[in-house]
C-alpha cells in the first residue's frame, strides 16, 4: 500500500517552516524554481514523450494528447507563471482587524496560511507548476495528485522544482507529488483528515462529485458552469448579439463559458433571428421550447429538461422564451450551478432585481460571462472558481488560499 | 420514509424570499417571535414536561434533565437573546470590495446570505430559538435537527416561533424543524447538498465527526477544544496560577476550557506545587510525566499518551514539563484541536514565537482561554467555535454566517 501517511506527516512538518518564510525568501526560490524549469526542458521534454507515446499508444485523442504535451514554449510559460507571483503582494500576516475589549484584550485577527492543502487535478501538467507558485507563496504546503496519464512529466516537473528549493535551503516537503495512480490511494487520500486541511478537486464533474462524496477533509468545490445569458425586453439588440455570442462561442471547454440563452417573449421574435445569425457562424446546435422553435423554425432541436441542466462544453446552446426577469431568475435559480450568469438590459431596475435574484458568485449586467476568472479580475492568479459558498466563491487568487487566527494580548486577564 | 426532500423545497423557496428582506422587516419580526416566546410559557412548559419526563422514565442524569429544562427565566433569556440580535448591525448587502477593471467592467463584491444552512444540535433547546435568530438576521433559511430527548420542546418553540412570522408576512419555511428522530433521517439530512448550503453541527466529538464523515455538503467544524496553558520560565507565578485556575476550573464542561498545563522546567519546581494548591481548592486530578510526579509526588496519575489528546470537560488536568517554547509549540501542535491556546510570559519575543507558531484559532499571552467566546469578542452572538480553516475561524458571529456575490457592471464587454 501507498505510504500516503508519510507524505502527510512530512506536509505538516513543512507547513511549519513555510509558514515562517519571509516573503523574500519565498520569492527568491521562486525565481530559483522558474530558472530551474528553463535550464530542464531537455529532461522535462523526454520525460512527458513517456506519457504523451503511451497516450497515443492507449489510443486517446489528438486533442487530449496535445493536453498534456509539454514544449519549450510550455515550459516558458510554467516559468514565467510563477516569475508573476513574485509581483503578487504576499498576503500572510497581514492584520484584517485589530481592537480592543473593555477588559483590556487586545485582539489581531492576522491572516495565516491554510496548512496542508491538497489538490487533486486532471490531465494537463502545468497545473503542477501553477499550483505550486500559488500554494508556496501563501506559506501552504500542498499535496499534489495529478492525471495517470501525465504521471511521468508531472514526477519530473516536481523534482526539478523540489532540487531548486532545497538549493535556496527550504523544505522541499512543501510540495509533494502522489506518485501512485491508484484510484484507491486518491480515495484514501481524501480522507487524510489528520494532516490535510483542505481539499481543491480541479477537473469535471465527474471528479468533483467523487471528491465531494467520499471527503472528509474540508473541500472548496469548483469548476462546473452552467451560465446562462438572459436578454431583457429593454435590451440592446446589437450587444446582446455580441454578448451572447462571445459567452457561448469564444472558447466553449471552459467553466465561464455560457451553456443556455433566455430571452423576454416581447423581443424573441426580432432578436432570436439575429442571435442565430450570429451563432450560424460558428455552427452552434440550439435545443429550444416550443416558442423558440416556432420562431427559428426546424433547424431548432427540441430541449429536453435534462438540456437546460447542462454543462455542454461544445457549440450547443439550450434556448428558452421567458416572460420576464422573474421567470429568468426562477429558470436560472433551478438550473444552475452556482457560477456566472448575465443580464443584457438597459433598465437600470431590472438589472439590480436579476444582479441580487440570481444566485451565483458572478452576475453581470452587459457582460460576457466568461471575465469570471481570476486574471480578468485583477487577482494577478487563479488556483480555481468556487462554486460554493462557504470561504470562498469566484475566482480563488492568493488571499482565498489563507486562513486568519486571532492572536490575544493580555495581562491576566480570567473570564468571571 | 420522513419527507425530507420537502423541507429542502421549501427551505430553497424561503430563501430567496430571506434574502431580500428589509433589516427593519427582519428586526420586527424578531420581536414579534421573542413576544410570542413570552406570552407562551404555560404552552412551552407543558410541552417540555413531557421530554423531561420521558427522560426521567429513561434514567436520565439529573443534570442532563435540567439542561433539557425549559423555566419561565429561561424562556425570558430565549426571547431576551432574539431581541438582543435586533441591536446588532445587519451585515447583508455590505459592499466589501467595489473596484474598476481596465476594460470598464465595474465590480462589487456584496456581502450575501449562506442559503439554506443546517444545523444538527444536541439537548439544549434554547438553541433553537438562537439559532434561529442569528440564522433570520442574516437573510438565510434554516433546517435545524435537535437532539431526540428535546423534540418536543423543540417542536414547541419552532411552532411558535413560525406562527409569529406568518403573522409579520414573512415565510414560515425560513425557520424548518426535522421532526423525526430516526438516525437514518439524520444520515439522509447530511447528503441533501441540492437544498442545503452549509452544516453546522454543534455538540460533542461523537456528533462532529459523525456529521464529518457523513456530510456531502459543506461542513463547518465546531466545537472540540483540548485547550493548553505554557508556562514560559519568565511567567509571573502568581499570573500564572490565576490564569491556569480558571483557565481549567471556571467552567469545566466548555470547549475553551483548558485539558492542558505545560510548563518550562527552570520553573517547575517553584511553579507546580504553587499551582496544585490552587488546583486542589476544585480538587483536579492532575495527571503528569515523570518529571511532574518527582516535583508534586504521589498524588500524579501517571500521563498515558491517550492522556494529552484528551478533552476531559472534567476536574482533571495533564500536565508536561518542557524545555522551552518550542518544545511547547511541538507538543500542543502534535495534540491540540486548533482551538484556544495560552503563553504565560512577560518576555515578548518569547510571546510572539509561541502566537506565530502554534496552530490555533486564538493564541493567547497573559489571558485565559475561555476568553474564546463570541460575546466576548464584542461579536454580540455566537453560533458556534469553528475549529476549521475554511471560510470561518475561532467564534462565528453574524459575518461568519454569510458569503458574497460579484456584481459586475458593464456596457457590452466581451472577452477577447
Amino acid at each position: 500500500m501507498y505510504d500516503l501517511e508519510k507524505l502527510g506527516k512530512n506536509a505538516v512538518k513543512a507547513k511549519y517552516k513555510a509558514a515562517k518564510l519571509t516573503t523574500e525568501e519565498k520569492n527568491k526560490a521562486l525565481k530559483k524554481c522558474a530558472n530551474a524549469l528553463k535550464s530542464s526542458y531537455e529532461f522535462l521534454i523526454e520525460e512527458n514523450n513517456k506519457d504523451t507515446s503511451k497516450a497515443k499508444e492507449n489510443g486517446i485523442s489528438e486533442g487530449m494528447v496535445d493536453r498534456l504535451r509539454l514544449t519549450q514554449s510550455r515550459i516558458d510559460a510554467m516559468a514565467e507563471g510563477l516569475l508573476q507571483i513574485i509581483d503578487l503582494p504576499d498576503p500572510i500576516g497581514e492584520v484584517m482587524e485589530e481592537f480592543d475589549r473593555p477588559n483590556g484584550l487586545h485582539l489581531k485577527k492576522v491572516r495565516v496560511p491554510l496548512g496542508v492543502i491538497g489538490i487533486i487535478f486532471e490531465s494537463r501538467p502545468n497545473v503542477t507548476a501553477d499550483a505550486f507558485g500559488l500554494t508556496f507563496k501563501t506559506g501552504n504546503a500542498v499535496i499534489l495528485k495529478g492525471g495517470k496519464e501525465a504521471i511521468n512529466s508531472n514526477k519530473a516537473i516536481v523534482k526539478i522544482i523540489r532540487e531548486a528549493l532545497e538549493s535556496c535551503g527550504i523544505d522541499p516537503d512543501v510540495l509533494q507529488l502522489i506518485e501512485d495512480t491508484e484510484r484507491e490511494t486518491t480515495t484514501r487520500f481524501m480522507k487524510m483528515k489528520e494532516y490535510v486541511d483542505v481539499l481543491i478537486p480541479r477537473g469535471g464533474a465527474g471528479l468533483i462529485r467523487a471528491v465531494v462524496e467520499n471527503s472528509t477533509i474540508p473541500v472548496i468545490e469548483t469548476g462546473t458552469g452552467n451560465c446562462h445569458v438572459y436578454i431583457d425586453k429593454d435590451a440592446d439588440l446589437d450587444m446582446s448579439v455580441k454578448i451572447m455570442f462571445n459567452a457561448k462561442t469564444q472558447r466553449i471547454s471552459v467553466c465561464n463559458a455560457a451553456e443556455s440563452l433566455l430571452i423576454h417573449r416581447d423581443v424573441a421574435k426580432k432578436f432570436l433571428p439575429e442571435m442565430k445569425k450570429a451563432l450560424d457562424e460558428k455552427h452552434v446546435e440550439l435545443r429550444g421550447d416550443a416558442e423558440t422553435m416556432k420562431i427559428l423554425g426546424d433547424c431548432v432541436v427540441p430541449a429536453t429538461e435534462e438540456d437546460y441542466g447542462k454543462e455542454f462544453l461544445d457549440y450547443i446552446l439550450s434556448v428558452k422564451v421567458v416572460s420576464g426577469v422573474d421567470e429568468a431568475i426562477e429558470h436560472i435559480n433551478k438550473y444552475n450551478t452556482h457560477h456566472s450568469e448575465c443580464i443584457v438590459t438597459e433598465n437600470e431596475e431590472t438589472a439590480e432585481k436579476f444582479l441580487d435574484g440570481v444566485d451565483a458568485a458572478c452576475v453581470y449586467v452587459n457582460a460576457s460571462t466568461r471575465f469570471t476568472d481570476g486574471f480578468e479580475f485583477g487577482f494577478g492568479a487563479e488556483i480555481g472558481i468556487s462554486t460554493q459558498k462557504l470561504h470562498a466563491r469566484g475566482p480563488m487568487g492568493l488571499k482565498e488560499l489563507t486562513s486568519y487566527k486571532y492572536k490575544i494580548y493580555g495581562n491576566g486577564q480570567v473570564r468571571q
